[in-house]
């Protein structure tokens, strides 16, 4: 759980066990400009980047490209209490939005370790999947990233 | 195939079958600022802000989040041969980084239809399975993304 990260050290694959959960320190407060400016760069779709436009559409109002709140996660995420020796490195995984982020959202993530195995081919690391939930100020889950992270062993 | 946008109608799922193929109409060249920019925005890590400090990890010099790669597919893809009616709305999908996309790549995707599915709950749309490989300037895969997206059929 939660603590102030001056009092943790590097985590290595031999301090993380299944079931231990993890959450950000912070949240993140997305505005309708930077939803909007994301999409200009990465996604320029109607329901990302004009509200009037987005009424029209599935979303029914403007709506975070799926790839921001991938990517917002992923900040707070580095930023959270999980200080992985090699940082995050993520081979891949499964994402799904099972709701939209809205201008004005304030996103804070939680983690969960489901899995953690040693490399059979490189014994100086190891693979841990993690179930990453993103969620809004009214606790709604916007993402689920289930997500296969290369993390090292510790030198011995 | 590649074919000119103006020459394509709007997509609906009635349009769409299994095996079908597109291809991103332009490239996009990723320059090393863009890297910096993107990393401190989003993922703030050494790999992926600064190229000295990046020779020391595991990915051996300047590399992108992995979600400005998704990011940037996303863009390739809007802007492809492939203009559904109601846009591109991902409910999720798995996602691979097979090699690491580095300054200076220029990067193109192409895609092929999986599964064609009406939905059950909701006769007037339906699931479109996509396989989207996104590919840098020597052919390597750098991402796969193998997505569900909600199409609507054509209004009777």
């Amino acid at each position: 759980m939660s603590q102030p990260d001056d009092v943790r050290p590097l985590l290595y694959l031999d301090d993380l066990t299944v079931g231990q959960r993890f959450a950000s320190n912070g949240t993140y407060r997305l505005e309708a400009e930077d939803i909007v400016a994301f999409a200009r760069a990465y996604d320029p779709q109607p329901f990302h980047l004009d509200a009037d436009a987005a009424k029209a559409t599935i979303f029914g109002g403007l709506a975070a490209s799926g790839w921001q709140t991938a990517a917002i996660t992923m900040r707070l995420t580095v930023e959270s209490n999980l200080p992985l020796a090699g940082g995050f490195v993520g081979g891949g995984g499964e994402i799904i939005w099972p709701s939209p982020t809205r201008p004005g959202d304030v996103l804070r993530v939680r983690s969960e370790i489901l899995d953690v195995r040693v490399s059979r081919s490189k014994p100086d690391r190891g693979v841990v999947t993690f179930r990453t939930e993103t969620l809004n100020q009214r606790d709604e889950i916007v993402q689920v990233f289930t997500c296969q992270v290369v993390v090292p062993r510790r030198p011995s």
